[in-house]
């Protein structure tokens, strides 16, 4: 039990560790400290993003290098079972969306409301900060949002990525009447695109050499697909208001920013080698904008208004369903061109989670 | 003389004409019309730009390419002798600086304020568009900017250039209090590394790799100078608000790029390859904003307060003075390292005119 | 018939011309000039505005006053009918939007961006620029634009009404998840919140005393509605990101104002008196920044997609339809508490017509 | 002494305590305690604000009523003595300026990154919050900005007025070529005229009935000066981008706003009424933004800049300087009309300080 703050909590728990190149192991760990102005989420769903599954293969994400067990996951929903003494004690019991960053909240950074470009930030899954594959979490109170009883556990959970593309498409300035290209139709293309829409964009081209994924695209909010195997992007006259890649292709790169119009904008969310050639003369001739983002600030409230009201499906995304035993299936299930999104469930699984059957 | 409006001009002029490869011909050539909202120019002073030289030796700049008879020069000013039946006759004998461009003022990107990426612009010294190398020259009346009195004729020449760089500044956020990085130290980066400073921006760091331009970037407005080939720019800690580059150099680029803080700004000025290879990675974990400039819009006020007020000073620029017949020379100037910045008189040379003598 | 351009246009048309104070008269009055760049359109359906209203009523609007005989309608769609020597004779035929307005395209506003604030502008039916309560009209050819047949001439012609209220989500700053008051549930109200609802906004808040215009807006995008009468809005805790007034009532407007949050914004659209008093403290305290608009600049394409993607629904906002002869009672169908927009048919009415059946 | 950090101060100290209408009382009063993230500074030079002197006359301004002993002065500068355990020890004995302000660093305004509308804000010398007319304060590491020795205690403690004047001039939209208008020549007044100019403003009008006052303002960056009594401002043709009102009066709010060009700003720094007739059809018909500031955020490290190069003269300001006996005689010094700025040595009065002379 915690000693400090509401709300009974053990003091051990039940996560999957990552130990060593593509090895979890379910093992029983403390259950983090909360501090003062903390709350502890019993953890619900917890969606796979594509960073958790590159930690689980390679060890490290450019100079982020996993040299100590590492628990993964920072997709996640839950509800409170404890807070901190700071936090009021009619906060138990809340269901909560996870912004699973702590910043700072001093530096430069932090004062200015980049909290995200903190350089002393803690977030989730990123080493050696622990994650959510597991039965608890804490984080900071203003940080685990309420959500209505009308959004699913997992939707709640995928108001991650959600945010990732509500920032995505801030940078690219989308407004009502905007036209937009997305390379990519992978999960973060896919609700960049309905994103796109509930935005207000009025032409959204998706671009993906795969046939079934420029399908998905169309029914996700796409108005238009391009195979780019067959037209040439850079020279096809889109003349788009914004270009988001969210394919870390260089040549989709290349193109998409060849196919903005002038004063136009580009933002690069698909993560690729650290270096890319990009056309300077057409970034100069057009003035057009080029940039990248890196987590989100403030997005949670938009975010849930997006899914509530169904502006933003979150819950079709889902193609599957794993308990805690098969998260390194979860992180594999990448491999599967059918699948777009894997949820692991950390502490009881529904009946819908398939994992299990299909996995045994 | 022109059979409209206000004013008396011959019908013909002489004028430095591209011919062919890094071959110009003085001509007597027709006076340009003066549409109704056009004024006629007596020309006083050009600088010679790189573009203009960069035709004279290459005969093409990307896309443009000079195949018929071309007069080169856009950094102009000059004296209003004419002017056309919708201006008022009080304009001719005001002296003016030009800005060199005729945009369509209909376009989606004229209505939208950016003049300057209008796709029917016509600008000076751009085939098959003409030049001010020439005894006169026509431009809209509301694009000859009135100069004071206290402005020379090659200081109101150079309020081209100016506009350049107050653009960068502009697109690059500088602001009282700001850091900023440029590359080069030519005619572009000194007048950058002024106008920051203008600008009010705090520390101002120029890099070159040739000694006595560093030392010329001190004299005019670098905080500190650093030598490229000693220091690696890109691991030294510089965290700057903006970088800019002015040397067009690929590894300038990228080391300068990786030099910028978070949620800092690029503006890529100096022109080189159609495409470069780019610090993806830093870009999107630091949420860097990367763009080039093109050209202006609402800079000449801007510039005559800056070079009337002294905060820019452009007339120590001028390190080379040459008459219509020694417009090659001019053209070829660049390959002096001591010289920083040609001017050419087409009418009447002043008696400080060094050319003809230096070339005799 | 012109003599310029292409198409086909008789030298006379009849038009509803106001030539004193609430009095039109039905005339045969000259079809106006074409000039090379712009249109002739066939009249097809106008909206009335109260502008129109207010120079029917009172003669004048501030320092605009009715001194000769003037044409009023500004909110029109239509034809192509012949255009003039510099625009595509493939025009002729096609359904168009007008945005009544011709800027000199030369100032420094129109420059900058900012036609809308341009200081020559002649704007339809403000005098003594004549509007479209006639068979023709002309405009630029950029500024008729093209309507897809989903929309009907109703529609397109409100899609100005739908401009204005897609200026002033803009200065209201209304993305995904905004919270918004509205004051007033008219016209301009009603259309704000339609629109508002498409720009993302989460909360949208009307207010107005009335009843069943409390009870319009809620089927027209509200979230919830006040009655004024009831609650003090000012101290009633909203906190809102953004506050519209589209009542012109300065008690709305002071507690409108008091009802926004830290750093939000409040646009003034209802036209009231030139002065009023505004609560300056609490402007100050919460850092509010106060504006208002004065038409629009580049909407169309943004209303055409709002529109035809049903997003707003302009024309259930119809309830009144007059013809030519009785555009005096459409002036003044404002005074009927369930109307809400009137539309004047110079040409032919349709068969829905109700006006003339109604008023004999 | 302070049982946490390092350095070491004594466990009372001398202060100016305001215990009553116009009531100062020189007591012996605990060092406040010191957090672990804040430092304690011994105070060298307090300026003296409009604000001071209202609480002292008035004992409230607005909703913030002094119901309890209140220790006046928030612009202040002196020397770290003492730091708290998560500070580096190596702080202790820096030269700081103070930006008086304790915002929670967690509610939606501090994560946005305007810290200075945080609803939860500790700000200095408001009730119930203790000031600087005392011998020690203790504020956050993060907001104790180490300044240059070139910089002197006065003008150090002045940082603070200079930053109200930056956060002014970053709302008005300052940029280098402006043009201002600024009403009232009192210390707000000269100091927005000087900022005004570093920020590059071409043109910078002091309105003042006071003809020594509009003497001043042409010393300190002003442009030229108007005499309201002589002159109508709202009709003088002025059209200016920007006005700031650092009057409070309404015939010069009014005025002021009227003398804005299109798409101007107009930011209200002067404390005046509650409420405050605003010329609202002119701010529509023009799209002016109005707003007001409240404190600052991020404006230390420009200010020092300013400061240090010799852009913003804040030594000159300094018209009267009193011991901490003397308070009550810095905060009567508005009265004198020759007075700019009075400056309060609470632990040593430096050989320059005259108060104490004149006051006997």
């Amino acid at each position: 039990m915690t000693s400090t703050g509401t709300g009974a909590v053990p003091s051990t728990m039940r996560a999957s560790v990552l130990t060593g190149p593509r090895t979890l192991t379910v093992q029983e760990v403390p259950v983090p400290e909360c501090a003062s102005d903390e709350v502890v989420i019993r953890v619900a769903a917890v969606g796979v993003c594509g960073s958790d599954t590159h930690y689980f293969r390679h060890g490290r994400i450019g100079d982020f290098v996993v040299d100590a067990p590492l628990i993964l996951g920072h997709e996640l929903s839950g509800r409170i079972v404890a807070v901190g003494t700071e936090v009021p004690a009619t906060r138990v019991g809340e269901r909560v969306a996870v912004e699973p960053q702590r910043p700072c909240r001093r530096c430069r950074q932090c004062r200015a409301g980049r909290y995200n470009l903190c350089p002393d930030m803690e977030f989730y899954a990123t080493p050696p900060v622990d994650g959510a594959f597991a039965e608890y979490c804490v984080i900071r109170t203003e940080f685990a949002h309420t959500v209505p009883d009308t959004l699913s556990d997992e939707a709640a959970a995928l108001l991650e990525p959600l945010s990732v593309a509500i920032t995505t498409m801030r940078k690219a300035g989308v407004v009502p009447g905007s036209s937009i290209l997305i390379a990519g139709a992978g999960p973060i293309g896919i609700i960049c695109a309905q994103t796109a829409r509930a935005f207000g964009a009025a032409r959204i081209v998706v671009s993906d050499p795969v046939a079934e994924r420029r399908e998905r695209a169309l029914r996700f909010g796409a108005t238009e697909v391009i195979d780019p195997l067959d037209t040439d992007i850079a020279t096809a006259g889109l003349d788009v208001d914004a270009f988001v890649d969210a394919s870390g292709a260089p040549a989709a790169v290349m193109a998409g920013i060849k196919a903005v119009g002038p004063a136009g904008r580009a933002v690069l969310v698909g993560l690729g080698s650290s270096e890319m050639p990009l056309p300077v003369e057409h970034i100069q001739n057009r003035e057009i904008t080029v940039t990248g983002i890196f987590r989100y600030t403030d997005t949670w409230p938009a975010a849930i208004h997006l899914a509530a009201t169904g502006q933003v499906d979150l819950d079709a995304l889902v193609t599957g369903r794993f308990d805690l035993e098969h998260a390194p299936e979860a992180l594999e299930s990448d491999l599967d061109p059918a699948g777009l999104k894997s949820v692991v469930y950390p502490v009881s699984a529904p009946a819908s989670v398939s994992a299990p059957a299909s996995a045994s």
